[in-house]
């Protein structure tokens, strides 16, 4: 699943479809209008964002509606998630170390120096 | 710059690498160890996230300690973020819709009805 949704933003087309659909329920051909592109092209990238788990389609009568789905973003969002917490685990343990060092064995005064 | 860092999350082992460093810096060689993978193979993936900004590699003597850069997590983040922004946007409107729908033209009574 990951691997899926962080490939389909790797291309900007894809990211800008992406925050149109943020707006709001949008058809193919309202998608395609901005990007100056053919219908079948942005086909094949809704196809690629549906398959990530990042929009879904349903067709109404000859029109095809895209709309945002969630999930892939809900992954990626915990994923970054989880790598911020792991640096910060990281830097506390650093500040940690940083502390013990800069007081070695015994107390040191409030200007740093061993009593 | 999204281009590259999104797709170098889109592998799995890519991914693993960034969560090994955000614990802290690693030579190419510890990096390599847990994915049973070549060095050759973990110095081709550890390009790739250098490329996107998402970590540094320097020389010390023969071996290359690798540490993750927040240029490339930050680029991202920021995408998702205004996604969001763009999605609770869009939620406060539909609300705003839905409450003028339940409240037509005059105030209703406490069971919906016109008065």
């Amino acid at each position: 699943m990951l691997d899926s949704t962080f490939f389909a933003l790797s291309d900007p087309t894809r990211r800008a479809i992406l925050a149109r659909l943020a707006q709001g329920e949008a058809t193919v051909m309202e998608l395609a209008e901005p990007f100056e592109m053919s219908q079948p092209a942005v086909s094949r990238h809704l196809k690629v964002l549906e398959g990530a788990g990042l929009i879904s389609r349903r067709a109404e009568g000859t029109r095809r509606h895209c709309r945002l789905q969630h999930q892939g973003l809900n992954a990626m969002e915990q994923w970054l998630a989880m790598m911020r917490e792991a640096l910060s685990r990281n830097y506390d343990r650093l500040d940690g170390v940083l502390a013990s060092m800069q007081r070695p064995s015994r107390t040191p005064d409030k200007k740093g120096r061993q009593r």
